[in-house]
């Protein structure tokens, strides 16, 4: 269930097609379908990963920085076609996503998320947890991330992010 | 919440419905109330623990594989009275719960889940993440899994896995 | 979505207020924002963290123990200005949120909490699993807890435990 701040009110439907869209974007992550991945945004749009660190202190590095839905095609196509790493299989799990802010025409959300890498032969281990926040607006009938921020909580840089988070 | 792929359409009652049979599930297991485990199963039924690579590759060899009601209670009876093995508790958090296809009378959903094992004196740990593909029926005004795949991420069999996944 | 076991009817209003809920308690510690989690309970109230072995053999010792919203907030001021600590950031993945019976004037809910922490340039570590073991009234036209008891799995006792669960 998508939930709600106190304040913000949205009927049960737009709840459910919230969810939709989030389980979507998880779908297309953990089936490896890359490809459906750049369709869940709006274009032009943000997508980052950044450490909480940097996110805090308005510090602009980040891992990954989009401004495009052909900037996330490309890092696909990257992932694909160019990109050298070992084979790995990235689970995420999400909670408590949750509107927390509302515009004429758009949603702010924030949510958790957990993220167990599997390398072969080796056990899961956890990989990355930390918070998405989003902007999400109705883009022709299909609800779209338009900015998507993946703050994660260590200050480490992992080691090697090959799929987006 | 229960979540829809697109194209896929049902109503806010039925995923709550869903939503309270993978609760119950997890509830059974996690409580420790193995014997609730089987009751969610028509019967007959698939009930499979596979590890993802031989799934994706078509190879059969599955960790556990029950086929009928009575094969899940068996292995509820060996987990209760003849099976050796460290005392643990495995706690599961589930995710991402969506109906991705529908026929005349069954739903096709996935979900990932991760389970957390905790041995006696030892810290809790990550034991296994992967992906539930199930199929659910309604059996006699219950839903009930007809099918339910447990694909783990981890090419490795689990050291010992005692409970269900 | 906050689910229901059977036998048990809500609305899926209702359901989606708890689903509100859990999400506020969640973001207000996920935040930061540890002042706003005593307003989530009621006054009296209790909240107790307990490890699994100590709660399931009815032995009291806690590592948590409060009993009144002055109690809670005690805690926060304690946080913020007398202990002394690492600084850390704790995430917190909740699952099967399930209403398990209701009385007259209240409901009594469970659910699966992982809670992942991450020390100053390391990574993300899983910290502590369990359940919440809940009983929620509704206070006023607010929904509140007035009883949390958190009942994680393993049964050593977590080193240092600053913030609440």
């Amino acid at each position: 269930m998508v939930s709600v701040e106190r304040g913000v009110t949205i009927s049960l439907d737009l709840r459910a097609r919230l969810s939709d869209l989030y389980c979507t974007y998880d779908n297309a992550l953990n089936d490896g379908t890359l490809e459906l991945w750049p369709e869940l945004f709006t274009d032009p749009c943000v997508y980052k990963v950044i450490p909480r660190e940097n996110y805090e202190q308005d510090l602009p590095v980040a891992v990954i920085w989009c401004e495009s839905r052909d900037m996330l095609i490309d890092r696909v196509v990257a992932v694909r076609e160019t990109a050298l790493y070992a084979p790995r299989v990235v689970r995420r799990i999400t909670s408590g996503i949750c509107v927390r802010s509302a515009g004429e025409d758009w949603l702010g959300l924030t949510a958790s998320f957990a993220l167990f890498q599997t390398m072969l032969d080796q056990p899961s281990r956890l990989f990355l947890c930390g918070k998405y926040q989003d902007r999400v607006v109705d883009d022709a009938g299909a609800l779209r991330f338009t900015e998507r921020v993946c703050i994660y909580d260590s200050t480490i840089v992992p080691a090697s992010l090959v799929y987006p988070v």
